[in-house]
């Protein structure tokens, strides 16, 4: 049975509240997922929570009930709470009413089989945790086998990424390298490096995209290093029709990985 | 010369900061923009601000001058102020050394001339302003003539909206409008209405879209109600490769737009 937990000042509370911040995620080795729709995707994943935390204040699903009984059987953390208390967790003002303590798989290149998928995404310096998420969750859409994060990236285990991966999170296989272990790695077998830029000549949608293609999407600000540029297979310009010069780095990583998937079909 | 202005009681840092919340932006007609570049951005669009605050502890951008030297023969307001009252203005630790407070623009339908530009943007009940603006930036990039709000929306010229949008909030049109009210007056012209639907049949890639295109996106969480997706003359599929049955928002409107974009190029 789990133990009902009131107090904010309840040691699982203070832990499951911590994970909100990047230190504490480090440490513990853990990262938050929120609400019955991600713990189901994980559940199908074959991951179960460390530590649930959930209210039965306005019933129980099933689902949750199974995850929480499963959690408990795996010698997990179960809690039973208050809105209030999963507000505080969550940082939101209306939170889900399950939520689960996951541990962080290992983000070691070597870990990443390239052959498992023709696509692959890699991001540069990535500020926004939103767009990290946003991506995972397109990644998952486009058939992708996961995201390599270069060089210093916001974390996509914190909440706001795991959010807006909308359980990709769980489907998408997450590493993290320098570009300087990257490139390497990346040389030791086959795959097209493949970078969208301005001063490109190839129109993306004429663009050969070999598999394994992997996609480089550059920092929000600055776009690409150009020695980064420069070590690609490909460099390809989508046209811009209006006065931006660029797109949000989640909706390039997009348009870029949908025409990459649509040369394939045809 | 600009006041100088060091209290956070003064009444345009008070205005100002008001601006942050949708009420006193609705009752003022006033939205804020941030930084030089969007600025620029308006002013090359024929806009100037009413009120401009900026710093000049980090020097002016030669540029930046112009703009208020122009806002104040324009008789705009100007002040000079801290970063500390600009960081409270724009709710951001690191603020832009510029902003300004510009009169929104009216969003009546009848104010759209489609026959203006092949593809219009159009989303309903859309619940996150930085989906919106970059939604308005996507529409930049592909030539869209503007975004057309379905429904009870995100405000477009909240402080996230119009930073998501990059400078788009000031170049493309943007309008507000029942269903009730969107759709008579879609009838009442030329379009193509467009949706995208996982129950469609026809792919997204296989399409033919006419000109002018109204492409119309549902909201995050819910997608299009099935009587929206009835009114649609064009209900294509996005196929989805992994286990996610839907795209983010922005994702989708972006995907869809290049690709109608690119239906016409061939």
């Amino acid at each position: 049975m789990p133990k009902f937990v009131t107090a904010f000042s309840n040691t699982t509370v203070k832990r499951l509240r911590s994970l909100r911040d990047k230190k504490a995620r480090r440490e513990e080795g853990l990262f938050l997922a929120e609400g019955l729709r991600i713990l189901a995707e994980a559940r199908d994943m074959g991951r179960l929570p460390e530590i649930v935390a959930f209210s039965s204040a306005g019933g129980i699903h099933p689902l949750a009930a199974t995850i929480i009984a499963e959690t408990e059987a795996a010698d997990g953390e179960v809690i039973e709470t208050s809105a209030d208390i999963l507000a505080k967790m969550s940082g939101k003002d209306n939170p889900q009413m399950l939520l689960g303590a996951y541990r962080q798989p290992a983000t070691a290149l070597e870990a990443i089989d390239r052959s498992k998928a023709p696509l692959w995404l890699v991001t540069q310096a990535l500020r926004d945790p939103g767009n990290i998420g946003t991506i995972l969750r397109t990644g998952d859409a486009v058939g992708a086998g996961g995201l390599i994060l270069v060089d210093d990236s916001a974390d996509p285990y914190s909440v706001e990424g795991v959010r807006a991966s909308m359980g990709a999170i769980f489907t998408q296989q997450v590493a993290a390298a320098r570009w300087e272990e990257f490139l390497p790695w990346l040389r030791g077998g086959p795959g097209q490096l493949v970078g969208s830029s301005l001063k490109a000549k190839e129109d993306y949608l004429a663009a050969k995209y070999e598999q394994p293609c992997f996609l480089l999407i550059g920092n929000e600000q600055q776009g690409l290093p150009p020695e980064y540029e420069a070590e690609c297979d490909l460099l390809v310009k989508i046209p811009m029709a209006g006065r931006a010069d660029s797109l949000n780095a989640a909706v390039a990583a997009a348009v870029m990985a949908f025409q990459v998937k649509a040369s394939w079909r045809t």
